[in-house]
């Protein structure tokens, strides 16, 4: 018998891969099965940003005389519907979840005391245990936090209406997302950032980014001194006097491992599962994956981990590999990334064509962006971004096909359907001329 | 010097492929740079779409009650500003053209008599010719398709305001999506195809289109006897007596080569001119690509056929290849398909995961289609085809990784962007999984 602690990308995905290979594996779920993947955070962005982008497009198309009204919208409503979906897609995962040969058990805690493992308080004989028990929003060490209208990622759904003010504290993708959902739906929007907003991104991007912003009240380098209110919140208070009113707080200020309920494992400053690129913990048979290891805290990470810890505990020598892994974030255009881990290189960038989601921006004089870096010698591609509509699909496949060594004179061979937003297609085939030309 | 005759994509990629190669190279267009692809067809498409689109989205929203309204389109000002937006793009390839060091000219027209070439009545030496004309729309051999209000996507521009029913003659990707379109707008919509729409698709893909076209009435194995008016139309006669009144018709019968002005060349029964996979006439070194060669009228197609041309012209031996060349139509998501060619293998189909666009369909039971086929022996897959948001920039990679020759188990290493509606992935790792059972 296999337990696995947690429902989530990683715990099912590993879960499912045992049972699939035959053996019995129990899989405990304190909730709901999907995670905060499903329940707070990509599907929850996914489904707000489906409303934020028609409310901007509508915008756009009202503006230019094509549309005579723009919609609005009811949070509550959003709310309700959410939920609906959430359920709906957690029993087509508890269906196929089961379907695969696993046991699912709700209800229960699942908790380790080194190679002991409990559900509940009892004991249960494991031969492996995959510990997957995800991760909680952080939750800054200020005054306030616990006022009625500030919230977390996890506690959004519990918002009665759309704030006409809301505060969001962070400088990451969260922070970003919700910024621009938010004020689509109409709030004033401000984000105070200890740090940057989304300071790592290349500056091109970040500046394509920002543009989708555009709107949005962005405060840096400022830290929040306190959440002020009584009973319910008021204002955000920050450490250089400034003072901001609100009637809503998003705290988008990070994730830490959850792992509490895991003992006798060895753990780093925040609590992540220490774990090898197999996948093993500092204790024999006792596996980790997912959000519990710390970052990336992406799903597909998260799934990915789940499988190898899986193919472990099957006998079959397999490491985790983070090479290529796609990053992106979801605003009026998908904003995606991913890199070899190569240095170096000649950075290309571009507008990107005009296509499906993106034809009626050029009336604005937008256009998406483009961005290769490019191995001068080998002609290898090295890393590439895309601003564009669609550029999450897009870089999935190109961060598989960076992996694999894609040079730009393959692209010859790429034909893509028309019309497309993707660039990488048309830059990557321009700097191949520039090379060969080079080259002589 | 090199002429190149017509502005569309074959023609302008071959031009600019010809010049950066270093070449002296004139490109005479009769009209606007950028073809039927940007003034007709796919930018159109995309253009129109975009709105119909949003106003599904926002039905199936305002049906939620999450937004209060669906907002109302301006048929007129879609006009205008596709216009505005086609000129904009068309001098951005105007400029793209030139500064690749193509000698563009306006307003000329190129025609051949063998291997002489003439810019209007003036004969001009050139040492090698693209001829790179394109298609018009076939239209059909019935009375009335002279009348006012009979459109083809060429003319569809001079369509006053939305009709209140519109009759689309076809049964190509082309009827489809006018149809989806319209429908969408509010039209009432009729397809009349004289032998079936889409016929050829996979009948699970087609289920999926026929679920967009909902909404939509279909008459298959109908042809029109005559399109009936005085002066404008009123009513589509069909040859089984039926009759449809309306106050517009599209007739979107195909395409047929646009020739005439290309003399002395091998031509086949529609007046395509004959190339061999080099894309070489009849006549020594004048070279013919894009929709003039007859199918698949697709614009990557095209613009791949006349950088063959440009590079057979530099005397770089270089043959065209259609393998895995991706298809697609938009609709309310995209369908999209390839294959290798190879015949055969097993065929699953599943449901696609719910993702950015297709978020709040989840409500409506619906989800996307994923469809794969796999050569059991080799685990190569040999052909993919999706019905989802983003499915054409997704099969436009898809299509590579096939002619390369990519297998389901490789799929272990691609790691994509959550969330997606890409259900080629986890079908894959599926059928991965279940290959290796069966080899045990």
């Amino acid at each position: 018998m296999i337990v696995v602690i947690g429902g989530g990308p990683a715990g099912r995905f590993g879960a499912m891969h045992l049972a699939q290979a035959g053996k019995e594996v129990r899989l405990i779920e304190q909730r709901r099965i999907g995670g905060q993947c499903l329940h707070e955070r990509c599907m929850l962005v996914c489904a707000l940003n489906d409303v934020a982008r028609l409310i901007e497009y509508a915008r756009t198309q009202k503006d230019l005389g094509i549309l005579d009204s723009v919609p609005a919208v009811s949070y509550p409503m959003i709310r309700r519907r959410v939920c609906e979906v959430q359920e709906k897609l957690s029993s087509v995962l508890d269906a196929e979840t089961r379907a695969a040969g696993v046991e699912v058990v709700y209800g229960a805690e699942g908790h380790l005391e080194g190679s002991r493992a409990f559900i509940d308080d009892e004991e249960i004989r494991a031969d492996a245990v995959l510990a997957a028990t995800g991760s909680r929003a952080a939750t800054p060490a200020v005054p306030g936090t616990d006022l009625f209208g500030v919230y977390t990622y996890r506690t959004l759904s519990a918002m009665p209406d759309l704030p006409r003010r809301m505060v969001v504290i962070g400088g990451g993708v969260a922070a970003a997302e919700f910024a621009h959902i938010f004020r689509a739906f109409g709030s004033e929007v401000e984000i105070v950032a200890r740090h940057g907003l989304l300071r790592d991104l290349d500056p091109k991007v970040r500046s394509a980014v920002l543009r989708d912003l555009a709107g949005v009240c962005i405060r840096e380098g400022t830290p929040v001194a306190s959440i002020e209110g009584a009973g319910r919140v008021r204002s955000v208070l920050l450490s250089d006097g400034g003072e901001i009113e609100a009637d809503a707080v998003l705290l988008a200020t990070g994730l830490v491992p959850r792992s509490e309920s895991l003992q006798g494992l060895r753990k780093g400053p925040d609590g992540a599962i220490i774990v090898d690129r197999q996948m093993r913990t500092s204790v024999e048979n006792v596996y980790a994956a997912g959000d519990v290891i710390g970052p990336p805290y992406l799903t597909p990470a998260a799934r990915r981990e789940g499988v190898v810890a899986a193919e472990n505990i099957l006998g079959r020598d397999t490491v985790m590999d983070y090479e290529g892994i796609p990053q992106a974030l979801s605003l009026r255009y998908d904003y995606a990334f991913a890199s070899t881990g190569a240095d170096g290189g000649v950075t290309l960038s571009a507008p990107a064509p005009a296509g499906p989601g993106s034809f009626w921006d050029v009336t604005k004089g937008w256009a998406g962006l483009t961005q290769i870096r490019v191995d001068p010698e080998t002609g290898c591609l090295i890393g590439a971004a895309a601003g564009v509509p669609g550029a999450s699909a897009l870089l999935s496949y190109l961060g598989y096909l960076m992996k694999r060594g894609i040079t730009v004179y393959d692209f010859d061979d790429i034909v893509e359907v028309h019309p497309s937003t993707d660039g990488v297609s048309g830059l990557s085939r321009y700097a191949a001329g520039m090379l060969r030309k080079k080259k002589g």
